[in-house]
């Protein structure tokens, strides 16, 4: 084992132990991957990237994504092996109980984890948020002198991932930017769950990639220095792409499984793990075995990342002294993207101004500010102009233009998801990304993924309900105010009115975490605030806009959005007819869940005679706040294709409408 | 305007002022894409497609899918100019409360309209779930002597369809299974709402298409006999689907809005529409004018139509005669995929029987059905062994083996969900398709167009919470329950058991519409139904499985799934205790919801001392069973990764935890 022409294999034999062994333990994993990639995944980790074990936040570091998430144990070992903070006594507790290993890598709970992979094809599109992101940062950093941002992206991807469609989005949208400095090492290891890639998957993916301009080569997985060959010609490859097919063989070095479906995601057995090790060469006792001499190779990461990054920091030092203005701006950035005084620029409504679109006052907010939040950077998929995000002034983000900050993602909601995240973890960037409300469903696995990874995107949802009006049920979110709110972590914020968006723009700012508006198409009043309640109420989730006269309302009205001003509408009607009324603005639940109970208790009382919500959306978890014998006015179907003023009063949302079922209600 | 030689220009035309009219008149609406692509719709539709105006139930009929859903009018002027039963009337009503003309062409409401789109990329997906039933079919149905089923699927797809995932899924997936009758016509007009899809779209969409297996064509969209050639080209390339590409210019014939953005959106404006008619050689104050000598042309496709059926139904007779169990087959598809007795086949589980995992008595039941439900089609995204959805004898759907009923989706979620609503629109047959209950997710936009659709398709979603252990939160779901709970006409079943998961297959064939059925990973006990009540309450949504001795439960438990087993337990160890409890099993909220007031009162009592519910996910939405003061025992954060009985004791999902927490609230 010590003779140093086979020290590579023993490097590479170590990966596939070590993997074999945490998933043989675990009695649960995919131990195939790992054991097929390794040889490649080793070439990368020991010739090529560039980190600091010892610093896994470094700002210029290569950030490498393992896409095919159920390979864990191989990103595990790889960092376990070249000295970061993770023992292997976390290996041998892979997939337990509040372990650092668990089945699946989970970003921001173990050091050098840069992104939560396992749902396939989000690794892929993340990777490519990150290539935007330090392309744009590049851009704007950079000087001939300085490249001080100086990084790659690297990801290990599955046939898995080139199959599903975010993928597809978001190598299209790689390909037309020309992303170089992105390469992707696909393992073409020919083995799905269930069996041959031929039962499914027999497109031409080379061709394909080349036909989203991307650069492609194909290389053995198991020649070395051909694997670094192709890698280094891929860096050399500045205007496009790079996919490094690789072909492999699952469970590499296992008599039996090699090249078996069998291997992909359940332990190859006792007696297997021993075959397997006899075949490699390795001592078939031995668990866990990290060879010294492997060691040693595996931990020069170590001494060779402190040094990249200390030549990187006096850089750094003497960029600060001869390029002050850039250093602010890269200071800003790294520590959140915002500039002090930000806050002061989020604008003001007056309530005399005449009815405005939510939509329309975010756009007026983010133009507000993002002069003053140099890291803001989104756009739409394809609906800038009814979104309201195009910020005119700061460009338009194209492979000649890469420090353009409007962003066009195209057709691909899904591909957008997962650029945004990618684009929030790589840091120093706050992205934003736009579409309908009804299509937050096709970017649901990524907005899931922000909400666990608590990554800082803002979502900017328009044409919030029936209210769009005119295109129709497909159009019209209906369940999808629910569908979000009871995502874990995922801020959700329907603001009334002007005001209240611009206190959104501030609450998704100072947020560190997703957080979603949710905006109208239609206009609605402004709500004077000489009357009635300071939007800053927003911040507690809910408050009282206006109460019946003597505090003692027989009535409660919840409502969201464009809704409130129907409550308020509501609360006149009722006066006129002597019910004392108060209305509750509700433009975030998760903001008012998080309220202590007094507040809460405050605001609603259970002890209203009657509680109502007002929400042109369904009706499903309204209860929580009205309670199962309260009046929930919502809209538990599809909507339909006419004017919004027609289906607000044809669904009942307009004061009277609700005035009436109140009123029924308490005669009965 | 009579001149033959311009009659083919008159008839287009008719369709393009049709459209710039009715989208004027509604003041809202896609002109420009209907404009475009007239030309090469006039072509499909009065010298290819095989269609009866007078019967659009035809089961030989071609399909024609809108997949540019935006372009509705295009669609709605064609299905009045051949004479469906759409009159002139309702395209003046264009996007009004209740017409037949909404903003987006929606399935079951207008005659004609073959599906739903508008959302972008699935019409798309849908058409190739079309050509794969239409494929199966005919291997099952026709002889040599009887092709019964002989139709195409013809589609108008948009960039914007090109650039979802969804499409591009469903694309490779066409390829490799080499769908001949698969005819998509690419209305490349280089414009999407932000400007020029040079913006965002560069690929090489032909090459694309190649890598995928398809034939790829590239025509003027205004060569008419050039579009017609392509087509029939096409239609003689039998083992490959084909785009055939056309390039057009949006709002053509608009002298100041053709190629513009502007034109994708919003109305041309009365001026322009009167520029653009007189441009067009029309009279310009006409409006909704069909020419006589237009009419005349279109209209012949309803005698043409007539004729063909009329030639198909006596081949038909024929065929019962000549083929007497084929002809059989073919009644039990068209009339629901079904044959008489397959209730009967459902299977009964004892309860000696050790511990069944849902997903596995879901596969028993699906076994034991298939040979009594001929209409069954089905698989999984590449999970077929974990999902238990693969059953043997009944062969593998591939190019070479059209007629085998497992059916291979690939890492294809969105894919698959498209193409089972696509199964489900052709009819014949029953289509059902699996991954884990996490990456609904994937495919939620396409289960919300199969619920708006009222299409009947089985999902069936494994893994269905923190019980499926060590793969982890990235594969945990926990809104999901509650996100789907949400969609309005989507049934949603958690069954609890073996029993029930048996009455769930039996509510999902019996049901005319999606249903979804949540199964777990994990092992559940089999319910004593001599010793509990019997699962036929799943019909109910929710019933009474044990009861306090005297009627008379201080404390109501409700749960789903896996926990209500965990439910049963607390019951036994609350008697213990001296407290009385009912215990209901709720696997279904929809079918519950739909129940009258006293039923739903009698299961659970709103004068309860304390209602609980327990299910290992999201609480969002429990209060409207148990109400705002129950104790809703839930998750209301993300998983982690470890053994499944860890996570069950450390979230209290066991009788001691659900106990404890029933207590602690009693005394409160």
């Amino acid at each position: 084992m010590t003779n140093p022409i086979n020290l590579d294999e023993l490097c590479i034999n170590t990966i596939r132990t070590l993997s074999m062994d945490a998933v043989q333990k675990a009695k649960s994993g995919h131990p195939g991957m790992p054991m097929g990639i390794a040889s490649a995944a080793y070439v990368l980790w020991t010739r090529i990237l560039k980190h600091n074990p010892r610093n896994p936040q470094w700002a210029d570091r290569d950030r490498f994504v393992l896409s095919a998430g159920h390979g864990s144990t191989l990103l595990y070992s790889l960092l376990h092996l070249t000295g970061y903070d993770l023992s292997l006594e976390e290996l041998k507790r892979f997939r337990q109980w509040k372990s650092l290993t668990p089945g699946h890598p989970e970003y921001g709970e173990i050091p050098g984890v840069e992104v939560t992979t396992g749902p396939l094809g989000q690794g892929f599109g993340m990777g490519i948020g990150m290539a935007i992101a330090a392309r744009h940062m590049a851009e704007r950093i950079n000087t001939p002198e300085f490249p001080i941002v100086n990084h790659f992206i690297y990801a290990i991807v599955s046939d898995g991932d080139l199959m599903e469609g975010v993928a597809s989005e978001a190598a299209s949208l790689a390909g037309h930017l020309r992303l170089g400095r992105l390469i992707y090492l696909y393992d073409d290891n020919h083995i799905t769950i269930e069996g041959d890639t031929a039962l499914t998957f027999s497109e031409d993916v080379k061709s394909r990639f080349e036909a989203y301009g991307w650069h492609v080569q194909e290389v053995s997985g198991y020649d070395l220095d051909g694997v670094e060959s192709a890698i280094r010609c891929a860096q050399a490859v500045v205007d496009q792409p790079s996919l490094i097919s690789l072909r492999t063989h699952i469970a590499y070095g296992s008599p039996n499984k090699q090249d078996s479906a069998e291997a992909h995601g359940a332990p190859l057995g006792e007696d297997e793990v021993r075959l397997t090790k006899k075949h490699l060469g390795w001592p078939e006792d031995a668990s866990f075995l990290v060879p010294k001499e492997a060691l040693e190779v595996f931990r020069n990461a170590v001494g060779r990342g402190e040094q990249l990054e200390s030549d990187w920091k006096r850089m750094l030092d003497r960029y600060a002294t001869v390029e002050p203005e850039r250093y602010r701006l890269w200071q800003a950035l790294v520590r959140g993207g915002l500039e002090d005084d930000w806050e002061d620029h989020i604008p003001t409504f007056a309530a005399e101004t005449k009815p405005l679109a939510t939509r329309e006052a975010s756009g007026k907010a983010l133009t507000a500010v993002m002069p003053h939040a140099p890291g803001l950077l989104g756009g739409a998929a394809d609906l800038a102009p009814s979104t309201n995000t195009y910020v005119k002034g700061f460009g338009d983000f194209a492979s000649d233009n890469p420090a353009g900050r409007n962003f066009h993602f195209g057709v691909r909601e899904h591909g957008m998801g997962a650029i945004l995240n990618g684009m929030a973890l790589h840091g120093g960037l706050i992205p934003y990304g736009a579409t309908f409300l009804v299509f937050s469903d096709y970017m649901r696995p990524s907005v899931r993924l922000a909400a666990m990874m608590k990554a800082r995107v803002i979502y900017l949802w328009t044409h919030d309900s029936i209210g769009l009006g005119e295109d129709g049920p497909t159009h019209q979110p209906v369940e999808h105010a629910a569908a979000l709110r009871c995502i874990p972590g995922l801020v959700f914020i329907r603001p009334s009115d002007a005001t209240e968006t611009a206190e959104a723009w501030r609450a998704a700012l100072r947020h560190k975490g997703p957080v979603a508006l949710a905006l109208t198409r239609q206009k609605v009043p402004i709500i004077d605030r000489t009357k009635y309640a300071s939007a800053s109420g927003l911040h507690r989730g809910a408050y009282v806009l206006i109460d019946a006269a003597d505090g003692k309302p027989d009535v409660v009205i919840v409502a969201s959005g464009s809704e409130v001003s129907v409550a308020l509408g509501s609360h006149d009607l009722l006066r006129q007819k002597g019910i004392r009324s108060r209305v509750v603005s509700m433009p975030c639940w998760e903001f008012f869940a998080a309220q202590d109970t007094a507040y809460r208790d405050s605001v609603i009382p259970r002890t209203a005679g009657l509680r109502v919500s007002i929400e042109a959306g369904s009706p499903f978890g309204w209860e929580r706040w009205v309670g199962d014998d309260g009046l929930i006015i919502g809209l538990d179907r599809f909507g339909a294709s006419a004017p919004y003023e027609t289906l607000m009063r044809e669904y009942g949302f307009t004061p009277d409408g609700v005035v009436e079922q109140i009123l029924r209600r308490l005669r009965s």
